[in-house]
């Protein structure tokens, strides 16, 4: 079984994404046709997953092109949606690349069409080669897998990047646990990530975030997989706030800790963890669950979305082009160097 | 300001408590009349902390003797309520001293009351303490504690142990600000924490559990306290889930880890951590919030309410007699040597 969080729409123009805010109960598809709109979802976190916000802005492009709009004001409205994920202005620089050469082309509409698709299919193809690179390091026989946030098809556009791995091991014929961190604020990981893998018939358990440490001392647990919004040219990885105290519980317990990294989500021109701006979200996420108040009126909170994990706690960066272990920024380099580009 | 969470009442032969549950929205006070309500007041977490629980339980006992019921039985159902934090046993023991003497003494239930009285009175004169202890490793001028759970007067007769130091450094002039973990999955420092520094005027910031080595990394944070619900005889400290997370990530950004620790919760009949039994808890107090439901149906869980933080990671034990530092087997035999017990 397979879904898609996020497709295009051809026949009327839009992007149809699965509502994010409403599973595990309601499954339930949303379309946007403007570039507001899919700025919109993207703030909101209606998409979320540094590929998948790739692709729908990449997309909320093409609905600009196809309507005539400014394309300059609709990549600034894109681009402004949310700052920590480099996925969302690598594939908006990708489409600017289009629309800078061929400004006023009659062709422009189609053009940026093509692109988007590439940057869609190639997603997949990403995915898929994470999790076969991925495969080198994974147990034969039964793994037990760690897990923060969500990094399956409802963060990409197939597959998935960590939970692509874990799917990937449980459909190899592997024995395959996984504990799934529920991940606060939003719950991703329980309200997504074991939505998914349930679908999938993977055997794991919802711990609290705050519970890795014990598992990891008191169960067998054989490597961590962590998804990535942005990597640092050294290494340095931010992602969903709480997987830098995931590795801490990783590396004190001696367990690798493994972050899936689509090249695009990787900056070389960020130095390290410091240099980038970590988005800090409103209040009530932590305040308000549902429907009920958890924190007294007037609480203050502190919430920012995302942490930095440094690379000296991660034990490889499992891209589509291979596995890069310490030292980061040579191995970065390299592995774009192979690349050529 | 001040408020009691737990208070006996002489004429209706009844422990009033604050429901917890209901905290913060509403303050509802309940009342228990028999071992057995005592226990499930314990057991639903109307009452909660170990020193509280500690009191509770003995109070439990002079319903069970001012109306007649066999002491045995109740100090068993009891005993049977929670399973981790010493202090229930540690005042069901000091309670037993006295009936198993006396077994069929008239006096009996006076004399159970006034142990239990005593138990109460010197709860409070242990946590003043404490802070008093404490304020010799709290920086002057400005301080900045990180926090995990509830600690307070909620979860003692009165001030309380970790959250009593905050208090006790922002009455004492201190500039005080405290970072408090929410601490999933009952969300006591969301719900109890951070109402009780509300009323004490205590500056502050809510944060989700998995943020606090981001915080320590890019804000400046003085010293972690926290308390805990079992000591054992090599310094391993049994605390809410959450706490060696904690510890984790003050250790990796060089900030003092304390653990408040009334000697009642030092068990040296506990050798290691290894010996303490964690107490798992139902999977709904994660898949279900006030009434929203943050996870499939069917959605595996894995509930442990308490970990054990490893000796190592803790830079003291702040009890009433004074800090113990490393190597804590020797200092806590001195310790316990000094009182004469």
């Amino acid at each position: 079984m397979s879904f898609r969080a996020i497709e295009w729409i051809d026949e009327i123009s839009a992007l149809r994404l699965i509502d994010q805010k409403a599973l595990p109960g309601t499954v339930r598809h949303l379309n946007f046709a403007t570039p507001a709109e899919v700025a919109g979802a993207i703030e909101d976190m209606t998409v979320r997953g540094a590929p998948a916000i790739g692709v729908a802005a990449a997309f909320g492009m093409v609905t600009a092109a196809r309507s005539g709009q400014d394309l300059a004001a609709a990549d600034a409205v894109l681009r402004a949606s949310r700052p920590t994920a480099v996925n969302l202005f690598w594939a908006l620089d990708r489409m600017k690349r289009v629309w800078d050469r061929a400004a006023t082309g009659a062709d422009l509409p189609a053009r940026l069409f093509a692109e988007a698709k590439a940057i869609e299919a190639e997603d997949i193809e990403v995915n898929r080669a994470i999790s076969r690179h991925a495969m080198t390091v994974v147990p034969e026989g039964a793994v037990t897998f760690y897990h923060h946030c969500n990094t399956g098809s409802l963060a990409t556009v197939d597959l998935g990047t960590a939970l692509g791995i874990i799917r990937t091991a449980h459909e190899s014929g592997r024995k395959t646990f996984a504990y799934l961190d529920e991940t606060r604020p939003r719950l991703q990981g329980a309200k997504l990530s074991s939505f998914e893998l349930m679908q999938y018939g993977v055997p794991h358990a919802i711990v609290v975030d705050g519970a890795s440490a014990h598992v990891m001392r008191t169960r067998k647990v054989d490597m961590v997989v962590v998804g990535c919004d942005r990597v640092a040219a050294n290494g340095d990885t931010a992602n969903k706030i709480g997987t830098f105290n995931l590795a801490l519980a990783a590396a004190h317990n001696n367990v690798p800790f493994y972050v899936a990294a689509p090249t695009a989500t990787i900056d070389m021109a960020t130095p390290t963890g410091d240099d980038i701006e970590i988005e800090e979200r409103a209040a009530e996420e932590i305040t308000q669950i549902g429907g009920t108040r958890v924190a007294p009126e007037g609480g203050p909170v502190f919430n920012p979305a995302f942490d930095v994990t440094p690379a000296q706690l991660i034990t490889g960066i499992i891209t589509e082009l291979g596995i890069v272990r310490p030292s980061y920024r040579e191995g970065l380099v390299s592995l774009f160097a192979k690349r050529g580009n």
